[in-house]
């Protein structure tokens, strides 16, 4: 069976840290695969200075049946622009159900596109979605540590562990009992 | 004034997670640049799935007096080979007193070269460079959550957050209380 597509959108500056533990342990499964795309092909530099080739590009990725999950790392690029394309994708990937996962800056562009407006919250964290002026007076969503509901799962930047369990809770890539397992080594 | 390098050795499937704390930090420092560095030019793919290119090659790299520190992440490689050339070149940095840092397959490689059999433990943790047979028979040493001494860096897979505090800490990132309001936000 051909695996299916885990897709990590990066744009410039990249945070290293943010997506890395939830890919490495979802591309360490053989039902998936993790793909980089970008809205060209242009290598994407991260925070850290690592240069991260890009796999598919946004405009040519017609793939969805076979897309088991968008995951949106943070970057300093999520503030500079407003990335028309790339909402435009998330829309395309939301109509086949794919769930789309976010950390830090990702989860400030989600608010900023309204993908998170009547998101209803879950999780276990009290503080979820709590709005404030962004920037330039658009309304943003902070998400709190971390937050799942139905298709959305979004998470701040230190909470990349958390964020990682819930990933791995919608791709169900282990018994809830392992999932437990191992949160417990890397929150610890 | 010419930013100093810090390195960063990649290897194949290398850990996404273990290093990107550290050197998101570090690269943010106009002072540094971090860079990769491999035995090769071909870029190194991550257990996360990202390739990364790579900028500096082993033979190549004569910048020793403007090189800051060498940051070996763990990787699924250091197992399967014992990477002669590395463990030159971190003779060489050494023979320089650039200071070493390594996580997870990091520090099992750098043990395997003897590199860590003089090093005394200095840090908070108190199960450190616990000696087991590795897995041919080799003495291998297994860090503990966090050690530094001197020159060296080491730490486990869990300890991403500690690992970069130490690493801020060597090269002096910022002040000791700054450093402290990081690790206390992402080790909470």
């Amino acid at each position: 069976m051909r695996p299916r597509d885990v897709l990590v959108v990066l744009t410039e500056r990249w945070a290293d840290w943010e997506a890395g533990l939830a890919i490495a342990e979802v591309n360490s499964v053989s039902r998936y695969t993790v793909k980089t795309i970008a809205e060209d092909t242009k290598p994407k530099v991260s925070i850290g200075g690592i240069r991260a080739e890009i796999d598919r590009t946004i405009n040519q990725y017609d793939d969805f049946d076979n897309l088991a999950m968008v995951i949106l790392p943070g970057s300093f690029s999520w503030q500079e622009s407003r990335h028309e394309e790339i909402a435009d994708f998330i829309t395309r990937a939301r109509s086949f159900n794919v769930p789309v996962a976010a950390i830090c800056g990702g989860t400030i562009f989600l608010g900023k596109h309204g993908f998170l407006d009547n998101v209803r919250h879950t999780g276990d964290d009290q503080e979820l979605f709590q709005r404030e002026q962004g920037y330039n007076g658009q309304r943003n969503y902070i998400s709190a540590q971390i937050a799942a509901d139905g298709g959305w799962i979004t998470a701040n930047e230190t909470a990349s562990v958390d964020f990682a369990r819930e990933i791995f809770r919608v791709l169900e890539i282990d018994t809830e009992e392992e999932i437990a397992r191992w949160y417990d080594r890397f929150s610890a």
